[in-house]
Formats: C-alpha cells, sequence, structure tokens
C-alpha cells in the first residue's frame, strides 16, 4: 500500500493506494475519530460487488452501517437527489456522529462531498474512489457540486474529505470504455507534470488496459502525488497553479456539451480537447509537430478518439464561449512548452482555436480509426 | 451613521448602523467592488414599502438589479425554494459578476447566505435586515441555512456576508409583536453581556416600542457590537464563546417546537427560554431571587410573555432532548451569575430543569397577565 498525504494544514488528509485494501477501511476509519455511524452513498452495480466486503470492514470495527443507492449517472447531480438523499440522512442521524462514504465515481463523489459540506455545517465524509477517472483526479481535492438546468457544477463547494482510498481492485467493475475514460486523464497528468509517467504508459498501456494490478497502483499513486501536489499549493484555484489541471478542459467540455452530452463521455471528451490544445501549442510555436504526434500516438494506442464526428464546428465554439474558464469575451487555455510543461496563455485569436478545433473534426467519408464516441 | 467592523482576517466586514441610511448602499457597494449585477431577494411587503428606494440607490451606483419576491416565513427555508431561487439566479447570471442581496428578515437572510455560500463556489452577499431581530443577531455573523422535514437548520454553512447595512427607518414596516420579538434578543444582549445596555432598557423601552430612531439605533449599534466582538473570537462556534449567545435559546427552541412553531415566535420562546434559564442560575445559586426579578420585570415591561401556556411539560422535555445544543445524553447550558456575566454549566439534574420550567408554566385559571403567547 502507498500512502499519499495531501498537506491543507487543519485540512490535511491521506490518499491511500492499493490492491484489495478495502479490507483496512474500518481500521482507518477508527483511526481517523470521524464518528460511528456511517452513511454510504453508492450505486447498486458497486453495491452488489463490493457491498458485503465494505459492510463487513466497518462492522469488525464496530462501525453502523446504512446504504443509499443513487445511480452513478450525471442527473444524480441534481437538486432532487440532493433533497432526498439529505431526507434520508437526517432519519438515519439519531446519534448525532454520523459521517459520509462516497463509495462510486465521480458523481457520487462530487454529490457526497456537497452533502457532507452543508450537512449541520459539515459532516466529515471519505472518497472510495471506484473508477479509474475517480481514483486519479474527482477523489481528491475536494470540488464538489451539482447541476442546475442552466449548467453543470454551478452549485458547490470546496470541501475536503478526511481519507482517500483507492482500491485498484475495485476496477475490475470498470469496462474498456470507462478504463480508457480514465486513462485520458492520466495521460493529461503524464503531460501537464510527468515526463518519465508519459514514457511508463508508452510502454505498459497494455497492461493498463488489462487492468493487471502493479500496473493500476503505480498509475494511480503517481497521479495522485501529483494532484496532491497541485491542490496543497492551491486549494482553492485562485493563485492559477490548480488551474494547469484544466488541460484539455476547455475545448473538451465545449465537445461533450457540443454533443449533448451523449456521443462521447468525459474522458474521450478530455482526450480531444488535449489534442486541440497541443495543436494550438503547436501553432504558437511552443512545441514542435512531432511532440503533437507523440500525444496523438499515445492516446490512439489505448483506443481513444482522436479526431471529433458528429458536432460542427460552430456547435463547439457556442458551448465554448459559456465556460467557466471564460472571463468576459478574454478567453484563456493551458497550452504546453513540451511534454510535463505548461503555459497559461490568455486572448489566443480565435482564428487559431478554431483551425486546432477543424484540424480535428472528421467529415463524412473521412472517418479515423478511433473506436470511442458515437 | 455607525460603523462596526468585524474582523475575521480575509472574512472581515462592516456593518453600517443608522436612519435612512439604506440611500447610501449604491455607494458601499461601489467601493466593496464586488459586482455589477444585484440579485435581491426580498418579500412582497418590504419590496412594495423600500424596493423603489434601494433600486434607485443601486442604479445611481450603476448596477443591474433584479428583485426575487419569496414570503418571509419558515416555509421558505426549504429545498424547493432554494431550488427555485437557484435557477433564477442561473438565468440571471450572464455577466458573471453577479452578488446577492438578502433584504429581509431573518428567513431571508439565511436562505440568501447559504445560496450565496454554495452557488459557484461562493459569491458575495450582503445583509440589509429588515426586522430587528435580524438586525440585532441573524444578519451578523454568517450562520446561513435551510431546513429539512426533520429539523430545522440542519442543511447550512458559515458564510459571512461583505456588508451589513442594519437601517433602523426599515423597522417602521414591523407590528408591535414583531418589534417585541427583536427586543427578546436585545435583553438577551444585555443580560449575558452588558449590564449597561440593561439599565438603558429599563429607562427606554417605551421609546423602542414607539420606534424613536435615536433609541433604535443605539440599541442596533450596541448589540451589533457584542455580536461582532463575540463571532470575531469564535466564528465557528467551535471555542465554546459564540455558545453564550444560545442563551434561552435551549429551552426557548424547545418552547417553540413544543408550539409546533405556531404559538409562539422566536422572541417570545426566547423570552420563555431566558426565565427557564435565570431560574435554573437561581437554583444553583448562581445568582439570588431578585435577579430572575430583574430580568422577569424587563420582560414584562416590553409586554412579552413571562408564563408558558398551552404546553405540556413533557412536550417542552421532549423537544428539548432533540436540540442541537444536547450532545449524547449531557446537557449544556448557558446560566448567568449575575447580569452581564455568564457561565456554561453540563450535566444540569433534569429535576432542576424541570422545576424551573413548571415555574413558568400557566395552568387553567392560573393565567398570567403577559399578552404574547397564544
Amino acid at each position: 500500500m502507498k500512502i499519499i498525504k495531501v498537506d491543507l494544514k487543519k485540512r490535511s488528509y491521506i490518499i491511500a493506494v492499493g490492491y484489495g485494501i478495502i479490507n483496512s477501511i474500518g481500521k482507518f476509519i477508527t483511526k481517523l475519530n470521524i464518528g460511528q455511524d456511517a452513511y454510504v452513498i453508492t450505486n447498486p452495480a458497486i453495491k452488489n460487488r463490493y457491498g458485503e466486503l465494505l459492510k463487513k470492514s466497518l462492522r469488525q470495527a464496530n462501525l453502523n452501517v446504512k446504504f443509499k443507492n443513487i445511480p452513478d449517472t450525471e442527473k444524480s447531480k441534481s437538486i432532487k437527489t440532493l433533497s432526498s438523499v439529505m431526507n434520508d440522512i437526517a432519519k438515519f442521524d439519531k446519534r448525532k456522529r454520523i459521517f459520509i462514504i462516497a463509495f462510486g465515481g465521480g458523481v457520487i463523489g462530487d454529490l457526497s462531498g456537497f452533502i457532507a459540506s452543508v450537512y449541520k455545517r459539515g459532516i466529515p465524509y471519505i472518497q472510495i474512489p471506484t473508477t479509474l477517472l475517480a481514483q486519479v483526479d474527482s477523489s481528491i481535492g475536494g470540488k464538489t457540486g451539482i447541476d442546475l438546468p442552466e449548467g453543470k457544477n454551478l452549485v458547490g463547494v470546496i470541501y475536503q474529505p478526511r481519507l482517500v482510498l483507492s482500491d485498484v481492485k475495485l476496477l475490475n467493475t470498470l469496462d474498456q470504455r470507462q478504463i480508457r475514460a480514465g486513462l485520458a486523464e492520466v495521460i493529461k497528468y503524464a503531460v501537464i507534470k510527468d515526463r518519465m509517467l508519459f514514457n511508463y504508459l508508452d510502454k505498459n498501456y497494455k497492461n493498463i488496459l488489462n487492468l493487471k494490478p502493479r500496473v493500476l497502483e503505480y498509475i494511480v499513486n503517481c497521479c495522485s502525488n501529483i494532484k496532491a501536489g497541485i491542490v496543497e499549493q492551491d486549494e482553492r484555484e485562485e493563485k492559477g497553479i490548480r488551474t494547469i489541471l484544466n488541460f484539455g478542459h476547455t475545448v473538451g467540455h465545449a465537445i461533450e456539451a457540443a454533443a449533448n452530452y451523449k456521443s462521447y463521455n468525459h474522458g474521450e471528451a478530455i482526450g480531444l480537447g488535449m489534442l486541440v490544445a497541443a495543436d494550438i501549442s503547436s501553432s504558437l510555436n511552443l512545441i514542435g509537430h512531432s511532440t503533437v504526434k507523440r500525444i496523438e500516438g499515445l492516446i490512439k494506442s489505448v483506443n481513444l478518439p482522436t479526431h471529433i464526428r458528429g458536432v460542427t464546428l460552430q456547435k463547439i465554439i457556442n458551448a465554448h464561449y459559456h465556460d467557466k474558464k471564460f472571463i468576459g469575451a478574454k478567453n484563456r487555455f493551458v497550452l504546453i512548452k513540451g511534454i510535463g510543461e505548461t503555459k497559461i496563455v490568455e486572448n489566443i485569436p480565435i482564428k487559431i482555436i478554431k483551425q486546432a478545433i477543424k484540424k480535428r473534426l472528421s467529415w463524412p467519408g473521412k472517418l479515423d480509426s478511433s473506436s470511442g464516441g458515437i
């Protein structure tokens, strides 16, 4: 087991990464002394597969357990689900030493963290992420929130968990498309911060797709370390440091939105967004064309799409201008100066952005070989 | 105009107290530089009476204004109202420099503050309290929240406003019962912290009930100063300092709940709770009987009830054990050692508490002369 500390003074916590470590969750919680009543928010698939195991470990530590099933889809990040879960928690909360366990993917983590942040002015919560995407990204750093009809994540706060336990064994519940989606974020960390990780991915991507425990543990540990370091420096995304984690996200979010959140999942869209960001970096002479090709090669290797299908340029541009990363009329992109090095650039001419997106658009009769997407 | 600073480092703000100062709100906001789009949450009565005045001042400072009317009753502190207001805000929020103005009583202040705390990870908000209760208490200190069916204020956070503007002129919208309710909290400040204020109230209560501007300004200023000082020392109610503000609230809340939040408003219940707390203090020989009589005398003078009607002892005791101030089986009371001096006492024998409540219960045929309540 690897232990990574997220040092945020009073709000510090650890990330435990390992294979089969879910058995130790009871001991971790006893040590933390955060309460007696565990309210576990999870999804039906995870509960069926690993619910009993979690329950057993919690019971052995003399904790009371209640499970709450919600679907692990974006629709659950609604005020409606919030309300129903809140009412259920208030009923369960009799002894007044309650805490929450988010046992699922990013949706469950975001919703659970938000509930923990506002219930009785904040109660402790623990993240046990069960997707690769959540293990390497969303479970760390305390971003929590729900959606409004007007936009995603419009309601939310920064509220840190008391523990993140990433058991890579749980990843065997995922299908290949979900694994690839997580890999897109792993590639992102490599591209923005860690050339060695990039080389490792280049060599080992097959073992990742085949869910080899040792390899999964290595990459989750690597990414958790990078994310922890960034969150420590800029917890509230105020200093422009945490911003680099948005590499590929500006255009990625626009692609997701333009495709009505249907054709592409988050990871696939972010993969495409990274390629657009790399192309823009190349247009601005921050990197050479060979670097774009290296990134594109890795994305292709893990079977993530390298070209955008079924969405028009105009739709992407429109969605893009509603993205949170735009302040007023100014745009702001995280670009790269090489693999492992970022640069934030503002006010990029719209012409250059359009060119970069166009390059990635597949027109009928010019289909690429990528397997993701629609 | 009086200016009181609430010193909370990065979260510091001022409280402005005066007569007719609502005209200056635009200037205050310009100075704070918190945004361009003012989303004003208010109630129909206040909007009819003072909406245009507020709008004029905001417009003169080149601010955009949108009003949102909600009823100023406890029912508005619901997830349903939260959801409807949030969706409305997201529609209004196009320029991304939005802030909220809570223009009403405690309900509107609590709801607005909570919305501001969670919308887009927190946007600025301003309190313009329009009841005496809100001016002397709830608008200061950042307690925000909504209710769940299982209990009041179960959802909420501590989130400080950027300005509190208390215009005592706005109090002329209140009826006498609302003024008395606010006075209960004023008396509380005097009893726990300020013997001079107590003497002042003893002499001037008629001028307060008659809404004399100079007197209102004096007491709002006095109470704001006390509350600001306490909040500065213990913002998150973790050090047992802010706790003294709960004087009279433990039993007061129980009386409110036992009467199904119908027979007594918050201030009336708190007045009764203070008398029970004073009786307990006397039972424990912390104060003499004459001190109880002095407090009772003042409460009687302002026409607040001094005896409890229409509720049984058992109902109060039951409600009381669900109060947030009870940790496990332990009880904890804020008592007094004299006028202006508090002492927190734990594990008071239930017999003594029951005796004190019994003393305040009016049985049929033994009615007291107080005018509040049912």
